[in-house]
């Protein structure tokens, strides 16, 4: 049978990972997939600088419409990121007659609907396993693999940026500053950190793994969101002493009230696989009725992780070059006419355990009034704990395990308690998550 | 569309338990497949005896060939298991075009081969998602989402009964007998546990896997077994205090000698998150030279984790339904004529680091000797651990980890320091694995 042309658009990391893990293991590939494939377009921004693959045989342009539009090509790959133009490159590769293999988390969570209804009414199939944590094929596990449970719940490290700067605040004993730092000058953290460790890449994530547990059109806009800036050494040592580690999840559950959805930073017990999971590394644990608890594990980024989910897709893809398009797995896994609308709940209305840290004066009649304050908010206390005695300022955190509890009814209480004349300084608050 | 129609062939454990989420989850599904998925008729050894589940629309028979020929249906789920009588049952339905799924690991690692052959002529699927690690998608994993990898190694704890058996020896404190027994009081272990505890079906699962990880044909045969009898509460203490976890693993690995197969038990690093896989929790480590380590988690066995799985398979069976057999995933990912023959090496051949549990006389110049005898051999200690002082009987234990070293010259150490007169008892030797 004839080689597959893919066109590839973007050279960077991404993309020269794919180029290279296509070459290296291109004999490999052809007796899985039953056909060569072969990179014989590129299009990148700078046409000089040197690539971490071969490209001596790929035509190279600096114009990615060029590519998109290129008759000879049967594939599409986009691994350029950003939003706006890859949007348009994908929409020009599809009505092109193109299938389209992406890494492009913001795009899909922000762009997916539209590009998807485009894609299906072409009879194209648009690919996306390495926009959702890297190499794991969490994609094809929910959409496939899952296909007979009623998903109840998931749970992500969503962002490898954030657990390795946990993880190293925990090991290291340093604060989140240098932790940061230390994060950029290894390559896992942009210059410009806010995605990452603000969480709006973990909420693009679990957006999109979100729509194809439960069957809904994408709905980024509906995730609420916390990164980590506000995590503290000493929160993680106190939640070490009670049996936690702090990990930056995305979690999304359906219940009869609507869809919970949200990004946050979490205490989870030791004794959880996903508090195991450290530096770099992602997990994702989903709770089907059928099948229980399932746990998928890996490299979220990274070159050849990511260039390992990208090839999956290119082989999927490959496969379907010649199948009956009508019979596809669905993009969001359900059929697109049986796509539901679910209600969103905000944030308020969840409800779940804290950890609470207050910065109070070392005075009599304190803990009574905080306690006070949480018993009239129904807000039940688990531990309660004074760490050591106040200093020359007279103040000492006093940490606080609570049950179960509505976020509205805690979210005043913590109000309340910052009111108070022995309040001196703003409550941390964690969620902390029960996972199975 | 119209309704697939499906046969169920055995209405025990899994066949009831994928009835009843076949029609539990049918909207849920149908929204998936796109078409709705019926279970028009079952064959099950007794008639009279009441179901786990729904059967009044169900044509019912005693006789399986029955089902298996019916013109009506389009597919077979084979969950009867055994070797013989379901060989003949699946060959039967593919005789008469219909596309099969099964959970049967007895028969795919060992008439795998045969069958593959037929269905492929027939341009028919042999699906069997739910033969290996119960609801765990591991074999849609490595065959598809791991396409653009070459596997390097695999490792995985396959078997829900020894996992279940070494998690409650070590947590309760008890002897092998008794936490079989208990297993087999819970439902855990068959009657006659040899498969489980022998490693038999750890086997027929790891020879599963490793066909569709490396591109060979199923060869059984060729796996090193041994079981968890021989494991003593003992010895996961002192492998405790040495910081490891005993595990049944299966474990394939190629290089360029060769494959190397074995199931047995090992010591593994209580921080790898395979040592925290407890209780009859299955999870399989692979390592692709693109994705780099992986883990997948979840239930090993059980009605509805394996129904997960079955239809799952179903599903994709069913997308096949109207599309080009051509362009199908190969039964072991490769396609049939690009299958290679891999060099099984034998287990004398392979190199670990090993644990000793040594049972000697309490008497001078015995470590001497066995320090001596391992130098001799090229073994290198790199723990050494006399366990207290000779009792009564004058005899202690002695606990050894060795560095890496090759299985023949360990086995022939050992078999000298049995020797010895001052060896009171046979050595014990569990191999340690160092997994990323």
């Amino acid at each position: 049978m004839k080689p597959v042309n893919v066109g590839v658009i973007g050279l960077g990391t991404v993309g020269a990972g794919t180029v290279d893990v296509l070459s290296r293991n291109a004999a490999e590939i052809a007796r899985r997939a039953g056909r060569n494939i072969t990179v014989t377009h590129a299009a990148v921004r700078n046409l000089g600088r040197s690539r971490d693959c071969d490209i001596a045989a790929i035509s190279l342009t600096q114009d990615p419409f060029e590519v998109a539009s290129n008759p000879q090509i049967d594939v599409i790959l986009e691994l350029m990121g950003g939003e706006e133009l890859s949007f348009d490159v994908v929409a020009t590769a599809l009505r092109h007659g193109k299938h389209v293999v992406t890494a492009n988390k913001a795009l899909i969570a922000t762009r997916g609907n539209e590009l998807f209804a485009q894609a299906s009414e072409a009879g194209l199939v648009i690919a996306f396993e390495a926009a959702v944590a890297g190499g794991i094929p969490v994609i094809k596990v929910l959409r496939e693999s899952l296909a007979g449970n009623r998903i109840d719940s998931l749970a992500g490290i969503l962002n490898g940026t954030c657990n390795f700067i946990l993880t190293e605040i925990r090991e290291q004993g340093l604060e989140y500053d240098a932790m940061l730092s230390e994060a950029q000058r290894l390559g896992y953290a942009e210059a410009d950190p806010y995605f990452d460790v603000g969480g709006i890449d973990a909420a693009h994530k679990l957006s999109i793994l979100s729509s194809i547990a439960f069957g809904t059109h994408l709905n980024f806009n509906s995730v609420y969101i916390e990164g980590i800036e506000h995590i503290r050494q000493q929160d993680i040592v106190y939640a070490n002493e009670l049996g936690y580690r702090i990990k930056h999840l995305g979690i999304a559950r359906k219940d009869e009230r609507g869809l919970d959805l949200r990004v946050h930073p979490c205490l989870v017990q030791k004794s959880q696989l996903l508090a195991n999971v450290s530096g770099v590394m992602n997990a994702v644990l989903i709770h089907g009725d059928a099948v229980g608890a399932t746990l998928h594990y890996g490299a979220g980024a990274g070159a050849q992780p990511t260039a390992s989910a990208v090839v999956a897709d290119l082989v999927d893809v490959v496969r379907t070059l010649t199948a009956d398009p009508g019979n596809r797995v669905p993009h969001l896994a359900f059929q697109p006419d049986e796509l539901a609308e679910l209600k969103s709940l905000p944030i308020t209305a969840i409800e779940c355990a804290h950890y609470l840290r207050l910065t109070v004066r070392d005075e009599p009649g304190v803990l009574a009034e905080v306690t006070r304050i949480l018993g009239q908010r129904r807000v039940s206390i688990k531990v309660i704990s004074q760490k050591g005695f106040g200093g020359d300022d007279g103040v000492v955190p006093v940490v606080i395990v609570t049950h179960h509890a509505r976020e509205a009814d805690v979210a005043s209480a913590v109000t309340e308690i910052e009111d108070l004349d022995a309040s001196a300084a703003a409550v941390v608050r964690i969620r902390l998550e029960t996972l199975d």
